[in-house]
C-alpha cells in the first residue's frame, strides 16, 4: 500500500483486565492523535473477553465478543493485541492471527520466552510484525533499543530489576527492617502481589523476561528453562542487615551475560537472583515497584533504562507504541526486526559464571575456627575479600565477602562448609554484583 | 526487494573525525555480525574526507576520496553516513543523497534543528529513510524510544543533560569549587571543551538538540531559533554554595514541555538554561560527560534513559544502529517513521512559562530591606517559598526561592529589585526545575 492510500487498520483486542481497558480507553480517547501518527484511523473491531456477562462500561457492548478464534481471523482486522496471558491459548490465537497476515502486539513474556522462535518463523513467513515491549519492564523502552538502537553494536552484559512485586518486598524489608512473610502480605494487601505470589517471588517471572532479553541481546534462543533461577523467600532481616553493613543493598536481578569458556568461545549465561548490590551502583536506588535495566555494551558503554514496570497505564503505553508502529507498517509498508538467533551460542551453565559470594555463617565461639573456614575457600582458590565477626557465644557468626570466583567453586566451598563441625549452619549464601574484584 | 533476495549494502561515509573512525573501524570488524543482522553484508563503497593526503591507516587509500558528491550519488551507494558537520555543505549531499533514493544516517544536531522538515520532506518523496539518533544524547537511545515507543502515548515533558562539556564544568565547579573560567580551561585541557567553546558553553548545542527533541515529542515543528537559551558562563562559586545551601545542584538543561495557554490551547515550550536541581531528583546525580534524559508522559509515567552523551565510540553506536536499520530497510522493504508535525503546536515565550526562581542579591544591612524586597514580589504575586539572610556589612546578601509563577512576572521582579535603593545589585537569577510547588 503507498503513503497516500488512506484505509482503515483494524484492531482487534484479547483479553480484557487492567491493560486491556487501558488499551481500549487510549484507542477512543487519542483516536485523532493516533490516526495522525498511523497514517490512517485505528478502529477496533472486536473485543475478546471470557465473560461477556460482565459489565463494562467503557467498552460498547457490540464490540464484545466470546469468540476470540474467530475474531484474529476476521479479514478486517490488522494487527491482534493479545493481553490474556496463560501460553495454551495465547500461543494458538497468535499463531492463527500471524497465519492469516495480522500483525500482533503481545506483552505476554511467558509465552514468549518459550515459544517466541515458533511464533517469528510465522511472522516472518507472513511478512507481518511480532511486537513485545511491553513483556519486559512495562513502560520503559528496553526491546527496541536493544533489537534496534544497539543493532550496530556489540552488548556484553543486561542486567535488570524487572519484576516490581519482588523489588516491592526487597525495598520494604530493608526500609522497615520487617521480615519476608509479613512484608509479603503487606504487599498483597496493597496490590502489589497476586493471591499465588510464586511466580514473581520465586523468580519465575523475571526468568521469562531474562529468556526473552538474552535472546535479543546476544542474537540467540534462550528459553525459560536456560535461565538459572532463585527465588527472594529466603532472604531474612539478618542479610538485609549484613547488605546495610557492607553499603549494599538486595536486589533481584535478572542478568544476562556474554561469557568466554576455557577456549575462548562464546556462551551466554542468563540467571536470576537476590544479590547484594552496592549502594552506588545505579541499580542500587531502585526502589518499590519501579524497574530499570542496565545494558552495558562494546561501543554504547553502559546505558540505563528506568522507569514504571507495572501496571495499566504505563504497560498499555508500551503497547500503543508497538501497535501504533504496526499499523504503521501496514499503512507504508515494510516491517520492524524480528528475533534474530544467528549467532547460535550455547548457553553456559551457572557453575562456570563468576561471580562474587556473600557467605553468612553460625560457627562455633573457639580459637582456629576463622583459619579451619578460610582454609575451605583456599583449598578452592576462592580467594576471600573481607571477613567479618559478628555476635558471640551462641550467636556468634562469621560473614564472608569472596572474590571472583567460578560458581562451582563456591558452591562446593559452601557444601564443605557445612560439613566442618565448627560451623553450625551456614545460614545464608547471596551472590555480590555490580562490583569489580 | 523480497527477503530471499541477497545483495550487497553499499555503505557511503562523510567526514572522518573521531566518531567517522570509530564508524569505519566497526564496520570492518563487526562485518559478519552485521550482515547477519542486516540480512545482506555491507561494503564501503567511499570515504569522504577533506585532506586527501592525512594518513589514516585503518583505512584502504583506495576507499579515499575528496568528492563527497560524487560519492552520495553512486548508484551502488544505498545508505549515507553523514559525519561532516557544519551546516551548508551537508544539507546540500544529504538532499543530494535522499534524491537519489539513498537512505541518511547524520548525527548533525546543528543541521537537523533547522532542517528536519526540509529534509524529511525529501525522504518521504523518496520512500528512504532519515536517522539520526546519534544527534542528541550519543550512544543513548532517545530519539527512537520518543518516535516510536512512545508513539501511542502523550508526552508531557521531556528534560535532559544532553551537552557532556557544559556538565563536565558544572560538575567539576561543584565538587572543586573552583570557579567558571579556572574549569572551562581545565576542561579544555582534557579535551572536553573544544579551543571555541561558544556553542557548548552559551547553550547552542543544547538548544538544537532541544529544538529536535521537542519536534519529535509534540508533533510540531520546533526549530533552534524557538529555544529560549542562557549559557553557564555566568556561574559563579556563589551559585555553586547557594545551591548546595539549599540541596541543590547546578544543571544545564534542556526542557521541551507541553504547556496550555490562557485559553487552554496547547503549546510548546523549549528552553536551554542552568537551573538549580534537588539533590533527590534524578538529574542531579549525572555527573561529568554523562547525559540522560528525562520522559514525563501521560501513561508511561517518568522514564529514564542515562549513558554517554559523547565521544567516538558512543555516537558510533548510535550511527552503527541507524546503520543496520536502515541497511535492512533497504533489503526487507519499507522504512522508520520520519518526523511528523501534524499538531503543529505554536511556541510559547519564555515569559509564558511557569517556573521557579532562585534570586541572589546584595543588600544594604539594614533594617526594611526584606519587607522592600518581599513586596516587589508581592506585587507582581510572585509568592516566595524561602527567603535565606547571608553575610552582614558589605557582604549583606538575601538569597530568595520563590514558588511558581510566569516567567515574566518573575523577570519584572528582578527589573524592580535592581531599582531598589536598598538593593545593591541583584547578582544571580537561576530557575529551579524538577520539584513541586
Amino acid at each position: 500500500m503507498t503513503d497516500d492510500a488512506r484505509r482503515t487498520i483494524g484492531v482487534a483486542v484479547l483479553g480484557m483486565g487492567n491493560v486491556g481497558a487501558e488499551v481500549v480507553r487510549i484507542l477512543q480517547q487519542s483516536a485523532s492523535d493516533l490516526e495522525a501518527r498511523v497514517g490512517a484511523p485505528l478502529e477496533i473491531r472486536g473485543v475478546a473477553v471470557r465473560d461477556l456477562g460482565k459489565a463494562r462500561s467503557w467498552c460498547s457492548p457490540s464490540l464484545l465478543t466470546d469468540d476470540a478464534a474467530s475474531l484474529v481471523t476476521r479479514d478486517d482486522v490488522d494487527v491482534v493485541v493479545e493481553l490474556i496471558g496463560g501460553i495454551d491459548l495465547p500461543r494458538t490465537l497468535i499463531g492463527t492471527a500471524l497465519e492469516h497476515g495480522k500483525s500482533v502486539v503481545t506483552a505476554n513474556k511467558a509465552l514468549l520466552a518459550d515459544y517466541t522462535g515458533e511464533l517469528a518463523t510465522i511472522a516472518a513467513r507472513a511478512h507481518v510484525d511480532l511486537y513485545f515491549e511491553a513483556a519486559v519492564a512495562g513502560a520503559i523502552p528496553v526491546i527496541r533499543p536493544l533489537m534496534q538502537s544497539l543493532a550496530g553494536d556489540t552488548v556484553q552484559r543486561v542486567a535488570g530489576i524487572v519484576n516490581g512485586t519482588t523489588n516491592f518486598i526487597l525495598s520494604a524489608m530493608a526500609e522497615n527492617g520487617d521480615d519476608y512473610a509479613s512484608t509479603l502480605a503487606e504487599a498483597g494487601r496493597l496490590g502489589y502481589a497476586e493471591a499465588d505470589p510464586t511466580a514473581d517471588v520465586e523468580g519465575y517471572d523475571a526468568a521469562a523476561k531474562a529468556a526473552i532479553l538474552a535472546s535479543i541481546a546476544f542474537h540467540s534462543r534462550v528459553t525459560a528453562g536456560d535461565v538459572y533461577r532463585e527465588g527472594i523467600s529466603t532472604i531474612t532481616t539478618d542479610d538485609h542487615e549484613s547488605a546495610a553493613t557492607l553499603d549494599c543493598t538486595i536486589k533481584l536481578l535478572s542478568i544476562c551475560e556474554r561469557i568466554d569458556d576455557s577456549m575462548g568461545r562464546q556462551r551466554v549465561s542468563a540467571r536470576v537472583y537476590p544479590a547484594l548490590v552496592p549502594n552506588s551502583h545505579p541499580l542500587a536506588s531502585v526502589n518499590g515497584a519501579f524497574n530499570a535495566v542496565v545494558v552495558e555494551a562494546e561501543n554504547a558503554g553502559r546505558l540505563m533504562f528506568y522507569g514504571q514496570g507495572a501496571g495499566g497505564s504505563p504497560t498499555a503505553s508500551a503497547v500503543l507504541g508497538d501497535l501504533v508502529m504496526a499499523a504503521r507498517n501496514k499503512v507504508h509498508g515494510g516491517r520492524g526486526p524480528l528475533e534474530s538467533t544467528y549467532a547460535s551460542l550455547p548457553i553456559a551453565p551457572i557453575g562456570d559464571v563468576n561471580t562474587r559470594y556473600y557467605v553468612s555463617m553460625k560457627v562455633a565461639d573457639r580459637p582456629g575456627v576463622l583459619s579451619t573456614v578460610a582454609g575451605e575457600f583456599a583449598k578452592r582458590r576462592v580467594s576471600i575479600a573481607t571477613v567479618r565477626q559478628a555476635g558471640a557465644g551462641d550467636d556468634a557468626r562469621l560473614i564472608v565477602v569472596t572474590h571472583r570466583a567460578p560458581d562451582s567453586a563456591l558452591s562446593e566451598t559452601v557444601d564443605a562448609l557445612n560439613d566442618l563441625d565448627a560451623v553450625l549452619s551456614v545460614s545464608s549464601v547471596l551472590r555480590l554484583e555490580g562490583t569489580d574484584g
